[in-house]
């Protein structure tokens, strides 16, 4: 058996897992129709509807990582040639362009520069103009560490008759997400982010709209292992087998959510928007700045550029080695020239921040 | 948070998990390129080489249950109207024929009754008269208790100039799985059933004939999540990102594949046979008869015909909440009638025989 070392996790995620959340994980498993077990995953229900601050029922949690939300959304509501808009201004934008693709719709997309944000006038402005059937945004874009405001998007898509896409892997638990009230449709998350579990799990949540679209659909859906047409079955009163749930995951997915329940949205919120003014303000004492537009970065999520003259390998290695701090490299454009320093969930604390600043202090010389 | 009740899990999966497995599952989350994690990836891969049986380099665990494994080898290796032959008795033969349909195959079944197994030279006709692309055969049915032998198959599908699948999901760890041997192209299997392991994961691989169908695709791979030319170059020495890893869960199958390999194969598969063996006989006494053609018994899943005049639900029902103990219920054709007693993994003792058949005595009076 390998020794698993024990990190601080600031990077993109995986982030650090609180004790009882681990703890939880390893319960006896029991099985996936076990009453005891319809019981826990009416809760995991209940919790995920809070914490999308929606009332939507097709609410649940997909058996993959955040890629496998994705992908649920894509595969359940594109029917072959459909019309798809897709905002990209980073790596996840240009994913879900690729997975809409896949599943044969028709991809249009509009493009900001890696960094910045989207002003919802022009998006608004591409629906108009495009009408598409589906409008697929980035919430949080975790490769360029920019906020995305979506809103004002819910009503001009619906005034195309368009459903409202939202990629909240990274946003949901860190900043407000607002699912009912900004008109969303369809959106989905991952766990290992602010809600500070393992990665394994992918939350989802579909509007009446969207399951009304799902149900007019003329064609099977594409992937049977993502099929919501069937997989409501096992999550509603029919209660029918379609694969077996990941179990003990889902003990993790419950027990974390009570925690973030228990803190607060308002508090959790709140922790995040001062623990980034904190490093914020910290790292530009050691003249490290923003890759991502002033004004729209990410909480949870800093990109800063890399200093004129500074090793990216070798300083992530030695904070890694010397320290047991991970932070993340950057991603497609930004590779070489960005950190992406995670302040998520559970590790967003004066205490990470710290020791980060002065970790990289000293390394940094 | 919910109390998880102590089970006895002699149903058709998830199965018991022993506590070593469970301990791994809640070690500190670390992150999913860290040095630590990449060799543990690697000391999987050569793990489940050896479980499988095989020299096969494309050898993985899939981030999904048993189901996301079904589904990867026909995303994969299914490119539209490829024709694609499913030997069909049981559920999942049945769900393998709908999942090669959704990728665009043209699915050509043939069936056994369920309950029966197919004789390999019935199925070596099928592939010479429809000459597929492909041929999908379950090693393990879940659903009806049944082995199918399949060591002359891979020969006979390799002269039509086809791919050979093999479904060993509920077979791994419990019976000979020879991949190399029979000449498997491509299987999968899930974790939590001989294996040990909590649901989540599926091990699947893919012999160098399989990765050359997968490198001359024409087209995109149709699911994202699945799509191994990309997966593959994270498992391999690329070590790119393609998705966040479910880290902890491959904590778990690290340590059910060490406690796999520490009993040996060998004793594994005769301590199987011997359970089911005195299973059998003690259900003999009982008047409970096999739903499985005789010779063809799965020992880790005992498909077991429900006694005239007894009530399926109650009994189960009754087993679950004075015993703690799980058995499973027929599917399709089988429901109401049969009965899945798994013996399968760290499940597999004599202390559970022991202890279910005495509870069914009690019950049944």
């Amino acid at each position: 058996m390998i020794n698993i070392p024990q990190r601080i996790l600031l990077g993109p995620g995986p982030s650090d897992v609180p004790p009882r959340v681990l703890e939880a994980l390893g319960r006896p498993t029991i099985g996936h129709l076990d009453p005891v077990f319809l019981q826990l995953m009416d809760d995991i229900r209940t919790k995920l509807k809070a914490v999308f601050s929606t009332q939507n029922e097709m609410t649940l949690a997909m058996s993959g990582t955040g890629s496998a939300g994705m992908e649920t959304l894509f595969a359940n509501l594109v029917e072959p040639g459909d019309k798809v808009l897709v905002a990209v201004n980073g790596v996840f934008g240009g994913r879900m362009a690729d997975v809409a693709g896949r599943y044969g719709a028709q991809v249009e997309t509009i493009e900001a520069p890696w960094g910045q944000s989207f002003k919802q006038a022009d998006i608004i402005e591409a629906v108009e103009r495009i009408k598409p059937r589906l409008v697929a945004v980035v919430h949080a874009e975790t490769s360029t560490g920019v906020l995305q405001d979506v809103d004002r998007l819910g009503a001009a898509i619906h005034e195309q008759g368009a459903l409202f896409l939202l990629d909240c892997v990274t946003s949901l638990g860190g900043v407000p997400v607002e699912i009912d009230a900004w008109g969303v449709d369809a959106a989905y998350s991952g766990t290992q982010k602010c809600l500070s579990c393992p990665p394994g799990l992918s939350p989802v949540t579909f509007s009446p709209r969207a399951v009304e679209r799902l149900t007019q659909r003329q064609q099977k859906v594409q992937s049977w292992y993502l099929d919501l047409t069937m997989l409501r079955q096992y999550w509603g009163e029919e209660r029918a087998y379609h694969h077996t749930a990941p179990i003990n995951m889902l003990y993790g997915l419950q027990e974390a959510l009570s925690i973030v329940l228990e803190e607060g949205l308002e508090a959790r919120y709140q922790r995040h928007r001062a623990m980034h003014e904190l490093l914020r303000d910290e790292l530009k004492t050691l003249g490290i700045g923003y890759a991502s537009q002033e004004g729209h970065h990410l909480p949870m999520l800093n990109a800063v550029t890399i200093p004129e003259g500074v090793d990216d390998l070798t300083t992530r290695r030695r904070l890694l080695d010397e320290y047991g701090i991970e932070i993340g490299g950057g991603l497609g454009a930004f590779k070489g020239k960005v950190w992406r320093i995670g302040l998520m969930g559970h590790a967003s604390s004066r205490r990470n921040v710290t020791l980060l600043v002065a970790a990289l202090r000293e390394i940094l010389g």
